[in-house]
């Protein structure tokens, strides 16, 4: 077939998908055998072993296909002084749509995954309010809830970058986020059944980790979205994830969403807890610091091609990524693929809710030489995603917690897809 | 505390979700220990073992706490003469939300579950087109992808209702339905790859399976919103669901979206296969059928309390269940506690999104007396979920395909849930 010539929609090979991409094979004409993929088809394809016999029949609980069993979380390095310390990261380069699976969902742990007998676990909410109550699991299951997609992302993702790290993939380098369908109960419900009292203007949230993990939330954040979770993509929330129940705070730095939460106290100002004191904090240049950055900035990143991928011949790819804002709903991607000179609207995948990672798509020409591919993410507060010069002008690299910025991905003449700072 | 006189917004104990509803318990004063749940709480609980001791720390793929593995699907009775075949049904009573975790999807095959390595399978598009083509899976790779979270039933679901089997659970009886986020490659792009002919009317897709599984689409569906899907919940959609690709067409009966998808031909009528003549077909008392019964009914079911579960003492309950379209989004679902007489509207949990299980709710208040809970489900085009005796005045019970009738639950006055027919 004749080679074809795409209307480009940015420099380096963006183009329109109105065209047909023709990357498939062309059957050639009729063949003898009379099968499916044979005669008819043009083919003459062999009939492969699967076809000709019966498989296993139903199971009880599904699993993945061998061939994938490959992708999955990559974990950190294990301090032995800090036992059970330690994060998992997604593998976000083979992972498509917007919900990451829970088997494959990001998670940090301070001291560990608890094994929480939930008839044993008790939600208290005590300190500034009418009447101080506790919960059992089985009370919690009788309340009415909500179910939202919500996109969950450590503050210490992406602080590669702001330490110029070199290599990495979009696993290693940003698989601190994740998204899931969450159901639980709003906090204001329960609050609302402990009495708030005027003075209260914070709330204490413990896990019970051995860590005893715990954050501030203001009064304002926690009777607006924040849930106590039971639930991730339709089934209990798992160890890893909190089990029996977790905070839920959509938006905001993951840390905030306490899991394992045993305790919500009413409070006049914030606890101090370590995680927001000597960690989570953003330390500037000057070492002042921001002590409270809570709703994560608009990004976006692109997971196909991304960092370690090799693109075999020169032609047509599916450029693909994902964005989120911890501000409200993704409006609009942009791609470069000449590193920011030029750029073009992606295509927005699925569904655009709020804080929820959006999917994006454009296809792409590659023509065998040098491109650096980008994406750049506008939410719809207008928050528009940084570059990484812009980051560290403002805020220095002291503190690596709250990066945003645009991640740059070279293809070079090999088809070796690399990290770089441009 | 006093009992309190609650709202009622219809009969037998309907409630605004407006009350506080006082199920925790309340502390009762300040007692001697310091620990997190001790003095300050008003509780005096004991910390647990598992706050004491850390516990293992991140691992590559997560797993579900011990305490919920016992959430299985059914697998139904397996026939000799029939290798493979049979079906496995979602645990509805135990999910949450709108999302079904791939493990626990429901499932029903016709051969079993072949296992295919996606480097010897072809997806080949032949018959009316231009130029028949084959595609691999790695081509597919490259194509724009779209992301939506749809339903997947299959017709056989709830035929129990019209055969009037006793007893069962939401599981035994309806879990022939489940709902995730499907990513695939938009059919008409690969149709328009092929050309598609004018005498074109219909696609017959067959799947890779020993059962050589097809079913004939209208081309005017097959140009709409159909896929190739090849992720689900943003994995490669796995073996049980027809790794590496199926078709997937939005809110029809689920036969039809051919797992293991390896041939679509473009034919002038639709090809007569085995499970559009003999099966899923829907017999009417004349002994005249219904060949076609694409768009899955109005529907919705009360997950909990559902059949065969037990409420251990009067009070304040969470109704809720699912509710979805063939034909559209969810706008309205109405909760009975009395059987049909009355009537409120619940609460809808989450996203309303086309094609997809919508989550609802209400809350209420279960004195201790008999009480049928029912729910009915209305579209956006206006469909009304009908009544188990209005399905069979209008179509009988010779088949039971397609029954999107409302589901009883008798709560007695033991608290035991029931399956009835009223």
């Amino acid at each position: 077939m004749p080679n074809k010539i795409f209307d480009k929609v940015a420099g380096n090979g963006l183009i329109s998908r109105r065209h047909l991409l023709e990357i498939s094979a062309a059957g050639l004409g009729m063949a003898a055998s009379n099968s499916v993929l044979g005669a008819d088809s043009g083919f003459n394809l062999e009939i492969p072993g699967w076809s000709r016999t019966p498989g296993p029949g139903p199971s009880a609980y599904g699993n993945r296909s061998p061939h994938t069993e490959n992708f999955q979380r990559m974990t950190g390095f294990q301090n032995p002084t800090y036992p059970g310390g330690g994060s998992s990261r997604s593998p976000l380069q083979y992972l498509q749509g917007t919900i990451t699976p829970n088997s494959l969902h990001f998670e940090r742990h301070h001291a560990g995954v608890p094994d929480i007998d939930p008839v044993g676990h008790k939600l208290v909410i005590n300190g500034l309010v009418r009447q101080p109550l506790a919960f059992s699991y089985e009370d919690l299951l009788k309340y009415q809830m909500v179910s939202r997609v919500y996109f969950l992302e450590c503050s210490g993702n992406s602080g590669a970058l702001l330490r110029g790290e070199t290599g990495g993939t979009a696993q290693s380098l940003h698989g601190l986020v994740s998204c899931a369908e969450w159901t639980g109960i709003p906090l204001s419900t329960l609050l609302d059944e402990a009495g708030v009292l005027p003075d209260a203007r914070w709330i204490a949230a413990v896990g019970a980790d051995a860590a005893s993990m715990g954050r501030s939330v203001p009064i304002e954040k926690a009777l607006d979205d924040v849930m106590v979770a039971l639930y991730q993509n339709g089934e209990p929330v798992r160890p890893g994830q909190g089990y029996p129940m977790r905070l839920f705070c959509p938006g905001w730095e993951g840390n905030i969403s306490v899991k394992w939460l045993t305790q919500i106290k009413l409070t006049r100002g914030p606890a101090q807890f370590r995680d927001e004191t000597s960690k989570y904090t953003d330390t500037l240049p000057d070492r002042s610091s921001y002590q409270f950055t809570f709703p994560m900035g608009t990004k976006s990143l692109i997971t196909s091609p991304s960092g370690e991928m090799t693109l075999n011949q020169s032609g047509i790819y599916q450029v693909t990524g994902i964005a989120w804002s911890g501000s409200g709903r993704i409006n609009r991607v942009e791609v470069s693929a000449d590193g920011g000179q030029t750029w073009a609207d992606a295509d927005i995948q699925g569904h655009q809710l709020e804080k929820a990672v959006t999917r994006f798509t454009i296809p792409w020409e590659w023509n065998g030489g040098t491109a650096i591919l980008q994406s750049r993410a506008t939410d719809s507060r207008g928050n528009v995603q940084p570059t990484r010069s812009a980051v560290i002008a403002d805020r220095g690299t002291v503190s690596t917690y709250h990066n945003h910025c645009i991640q740059s991905w070279e293809v070079n003449n090999t088809g070796e897809v690399i990290n770089i700072y441009v």
